[in-house]
């Protein structure tokens, strides 16, 4: 069988595991979070500082790239790494959830999803081939099958339907690879159901997928039915494959989800909250835009080694956002994905070390006192 | 006298100087480029790619910063150096300009100019007393004597009346002066009138200014009047103090002016064009928003060694572009200040060597055809 992923270590005291992936471009060590660099960039971050963060592989949308620019130019440019000066691992989403999420019109059938760009208007339909063959463009190291993310409060009749067909979608995407060392995952849905997640578990286990995800939470469930779901299906993982909790989320949902067994999370959530303003300090989140921070020269979190926290205060960082600079948009991604690293670097020693009480702490309370 | 300038070397073939001006936060060899950080951050760039880049001093706006986020809370704060993270020389003007361009209802007096805020409407009086306070609260390295920006097309009459009031204003500043290790420079106006330029300087170059500033051109008046009026007066000012060349401008506009002896220039438009798409290479201009470079994989300029050229083909600025991401604020911000400070050592080795062909070329056609 395929060896590009090793578990080197399993946690003592909880399900979580320390493990490696070896893609064509590079090897990734999990736990591991990967920025969601939607449009061909990981918005307001240079690839260098990204490199200088800690980041190892990004996530790529399928769905954003195949509208614009498109996904055969950035081929015929020599594919997505050479196109975005990213030259790590990339893995890439089957542009399903945007599909779902973001497309107009949306009417799915057995062939596919037609939707209308969110840009133009234009219609379009996303087959489980087409989603292969997009990704297969892009070059990215890790594709994903194309699935339909179910809203959290589908029927159970709906969820049983699509989930049955996101299981079809699977097949008809192994059938359509061309691409050996492009690495492809496979997708459970199955909504808040345990014994639908079992049966979509139990029908693509077996599949010659490099790896496995969970689809269809972080979609508004709550943390309740987010752990609990999260944590079941997690166990009817094979354990030699990778796990990959999609679109999952805050600092607490990702520890969680690593001590449940997962080893890869992406979310937007700690770019799109820097752009908002909210950043992530290991005392709790900080609205930066408040009056009291005004005057406050102390830096975001005084335990933070990034640019940001060295180098400015909170009084400056909430000018800049009042004042709308884009430096604002630059400072606070690049520390809250910083945050966000770091989380992940703790909690691998954690599991290297077996040593519980170095897992990471977040505090109960979300917001800094 | 004074020691903080130096001319180094005198061009044999123009009358351009290499020079070296010493502040509290540093060396700047002249002729140089300021980039505009108008409201405590140059609009995309990290401090520290301003510093990589070659940036030797910034110009920080009086105007904005008082108004927004105020002088008194950047004192506090321990100075706009450390407010915003930079260690380098600064010069802040004394927001006479930003009263002209952007303050509503200005009316101005002899006890100096009333406006309302562009932010609020509320209602401020910037006298030159409170000019010198608020640069001195700023702790920049020079300050600017608050001065009024004539429009190019005002009237003899005006620009006299105007003119002489200037120079009323300049010795206001020098009596309001508590902070001996900041430089403070004189401004030169007189609109386009040769007699009143010639009379301005008469009337304030033997004031003890530490150097003495061209204003009221690159307002408008065209590029020949610009020419003219600035070779003018840079004869006219003594030779042992810095001269520099307020909000020019285009890189042709800035060579004219240091081979007729300018040695600082500031404008915003490496930055404000790059935020627009129009990026300088060393064939001429090039609107990178144009359909053309859709499929271009060439570099923005292939003679180029910044990171923004290193790393990135014009066919994805142009898509960061037109997806509207920060990355191609921030890429083209970094590449057109790059290009403006190769600019000045360009010169600055020409005048070292004393050979005229290293004066760096720019084609007479403005656009890459």
């Amino acid at each position: 069988m395929a060896t590009h992923f090793t578990v080197l270590e399993e946690d003592p005291n909880s399900r979580a595991r320390l493990g490696r992936l070896v893609t064509p471009h590079g090897v990734v060590e999990t736990p591991c979070f990967m920025p969601v660099g939607t449009q061909g960039t990981v918005k307001a971050l240079l690839p260098r500082d990204l490199k200088d963060l800690g980041c190892q592989i990004l996530l790529g949308n399928t769905y954003h790239l195949h509208l614009r620019p498109g996904h055969d130019l950035i081929r015929q440019l020599g594919g997505l790494h050479r196109f975005m000066g990213w030259d790590g691992p990339i893995l890439t989403d089957s542009g399903g959830y945007q599909v779902f999420s973001l497309g107009a019109m949306r009417k799915i059938s057995e062939e596919g999803a037609r939707f209308q760009s969110h840009l133009d208007g234009s219609s379009h339909l996303l087959t489980p081939e087409k989603a292969v063959e997009i990704q297969e463009a892009l070059g990215s190291d890790v594709a994903m099958v194309l699935d339909e993310c179910i809203a959290h409060d589908a029927t159970r009749d709906y969820v049983r339907n699509s989930t049955e067909r996101t299981v079809r979608w699977a097949e008809r995407c192994l059938r359509a690879r061309n691409k050996p060392d492009q690495l492809m995952f496979g997708i459970i849905q199955g909504g808040l159901f345990e014994d639908l997640r079992r049966w979509c578990v139990e029908a693509i286990a077996p599949m010659p997928f490099d790896g496995f995800a969970v689809g269809g939470l972080g979609v508004g469930e709550g943390e309740a039915q987010l752990n609990r779901v999260s944590c079941f299906t997690a166990d009817l993982l094979p354990v030699a494959r990778p796990r990959y909790l999609m679109g999952v989320g805050r600092p607490q949902d990702i520890l969680a989800a690593a001590r449940a067994g997962f080893d890869m999370f992406d979310c937007v959530i700690p770019t799109r909250n820097a752009r908002n303003g909210t950043l992530f300090t290991w005392r709790g989140k900080i609205n930066i835009k408040r009056a009291e921070f005004a005057t406050d020269q102390r830096p975001l979190d005084e335990s933070c080694d990034c640019y940001c926290c060295r180098n400015f205060s909170r009084a400056y960082l909430r000018h800049l956002y009042m004042a709308g600079e884009i430096l604002s948009a630059q400072l606070n991604s690049l520390h809250n994905l910083y945050f966000y690293h770091r989380l992940m670097d703790k909690c691998r020693e954690a599991i290297r070390s077996g040593r519980s009480e170095l897992w990471p702490y977040l505090p109960d309370n979300d917001t800094v006192p």
